[in-house]
């Protein structure tokens, strides 16, 4: 777990430090272990991504999941799309930094060999698994070895038993894991965590908010095919916001064509923005309009560059007019307020000074490193 | 308006097409007219933006509200800081393609200037706009020349009484905008709208919902300072979610430390996310992972390039393999599914064709536009 969280055994989702109204509390749900990890139970949402190196180049694999880490990853999967892939999972997992989830599809083998390899988990699809018998199988070789199992269902391809009883909607993903479910937990396995991912928000959030009612299961959060850094962030943002501001989810990941390490950038600007979890400065800048007298796009840059290695969670202000600036730097731990040609250093809301553009950066770095060299790493 | 939308008096902001659960309709506020637009009152939630060229500089300031308009603004903000870019303000409007909203602090005296200027909406902040006096005459001069007010509350300028009779959470702000409100409508003056905006996602979900109880008048919805492209699109995707999942929100304006052209496409992703309105391609594409045999980020943003210029509302996937890539397929308007060297085109879920990797993207281009060309302009 990364520095700054709290349990969220009464998770304020909606909370407005005292103000009190719109609490969506965190929906109690079983707490499941993975790897060294707890998932659910109100324990804080963990961050997962995935990898896009081949799953047999260890050494590419090994140094995503290490810069995944570095940028706030506490879970990776990995696809393992074939039996040499299995294979090669155990040498990644041995040296990896972070427990992996191995993403089986089509062949439950492929899962028995990951197991013996050292998965802290699985994500099986229940649309291409194939039938009980190979459930109950990989079932009990996860409880041998104390892997989680996450029946992971995506609205792109659900089985054709279940399209034709429930359709498309929510109810048929819903369906489809329930099923899924009561055959592991047939064999007494109770590690298990549900995803119901879609590339549609709203049918995504329905999915979600039903299965809650059904069960107390943890749930895995994702849109599936967001689309690319862009886009992909928007629509994940905008359906991840939903949902854990009605206190739902227990973990998270933000699919994109990018980086994973832009997934994982993503998912804590998710987390941040909310108060749900906190790592590394919040940024707040504001858009520059015809008031704005120096380059504040290009300022801003730089100081999210300058402070970028930093875990404390301060709030950093860059502004560029004197209407909003003062304000927004009474409520930062660090703001500047530029001004044509020099600006002002606030830290806690009191100016420290007046500097030249071209020193603004390097001084509000100076004062952020003196705040950040004080947190003790309780927030 | 742009192409594609439906009026919102029954929004089905998670409807699920036929599933019906989970709906939260668009709660009832007043119509008012903005320039040749209605805000409120069910009416399609409008898109604004803010030009962040100096004000005094007319072909610039002109240049990027055209920008503006072709990503998809409906309503562009100017900032109007003193006189000369208040009578500088006429000459731009008389020339916009787009009705024109100017941004007044300090000096109620600019707002009665570019009122005569052709302003269609003023927006004042009541924390530093002065006393009732100085509203009233605002107010009366707005209502002759048929223009629109927004009290745009910011949560980081609240004026010194509010914060001393109420804090600094969401009652303060909303008691901010009721008591300007309050003054205006005195004056018989009808068309206004609020916003009430902190860089605070909890914050603002709060003070929003609180003023909707309230009141009945149109909101404008945004996180201010919400920080850069990657971060701000992110906090902002999360505030807005919510709250449009709500039920709330009449015109939206994403702020973000990047060009106004940013804030209106991430204001899209936003509503086409949520299935609010439709303008444009969705698109759809898959994290990489490691079953991908094609360069599928470089594919998806060529296939977006291509496309960039499109309006019809067409789903449009790009897929990197065939675990998810067939089912994302059947539920798009077209698709493409790569594979080694090569990869099929879909359109309508059905295979049309397979073709080496360097023609997927043209040849999905080729069947993207003959959908396109069928569109009728209704959806």
């Amino acid at each position: 777990m990364t520095p700054s969280e709290s349990s969220r055994k009464d998770r304020p989702s909606l909370s407005l430090k005292g103000e009190g109204s719109l609490k969506s509390p965190a929906r109690a749900t079983r707490a499941i272990r993975l790897g060294p990890l707890t998932i659910g139970g109100g324990q804080p949402i963990v961050v997962q991504t995935m990898t896009n190196t081949s799953s047999t180049d260890v050494e590419a694999t090994l140094k995503q999941i290490g810069d995944c880490k570095a940028r706030g990853a506490e879970v990776v999967r990995l696809a393992v799309p074939d039996e040499r892939a299995a294979h090669i999972f155990k040498e990644i997992a041995s040296q990896s930094p972070l427990p992996l989830v191995a993403d089986i599809h089509f062949d439950y083998r492929l899962a028995l060999i990951v197991l013996k390899g050292g998965a802290a988990g699985l994500r099986l699809n229940p649309g291409n698994i194939g039938g009980a018998d190979k459930i109950v199988k990989v079932a009990e070789a996860a409880g041998k070895c104390g892997a989680a199992i996450r029946v992971g269902v995506n609205g792109g391809s659900l089985d054709k038993k279940i399209k034709s009883l429930y359709g498309h909607g929510p109810e048929a993903m819903v369906q489809s894991a329930l099923e899924q479910v009561r055959i592991i937990e047939q064999t007494g396995f109770r590690d298990i965590k549900v995803s119901l991912k879609s590339s549609e928000v709203n049918l995504t959030v329905a999915a979600v908010n039903l299965f809650s009612n059904l069960s107390d299961l943890p749930q895995h959060l994702g849109i599936t095919e967001a689309g690319d850094a862009k886009s992909g962030a928007v629509r994940s943002a905008v359906a991840l916001g939903i949902l854990l501001s009605q206190g739902l989810g227990d973990t998270i990941r933000v699919s994109l064509t990018a980086p994973p390490t832009e997934e994982v950038d993503c998912a804590w600007e998710i987390l941040r923005s909310l108060d749900l979890r906190r790592r590394g400065p919040r940024f707040i800048s504001c858009p520059t309009c015809g008031r704005c007298q120096i380059d504040l796009e290009k300022l801003s840059k730089e100081v999210k560059e300058r402070l970028s290695d930093l875990q404390a969670p301060l709030t950093v202000a860059v502004m560029g007019c004197v209407v909003n600036g003062p304000g927004e730097a009474s409520m930062a731990d660090v703001a500047l307020a530029g001004g044509r040609g020099k600006g002002r250093i606030f830290v806690k809301g009191r100016p420290v000074g007046t500097y030249p553009s071209e020193q603004l950066a390097s001084q509000l770095e100076k004062e952020a490193r003196g705040l950040a060299a004080l947190w003790t790493g309780d927030d």
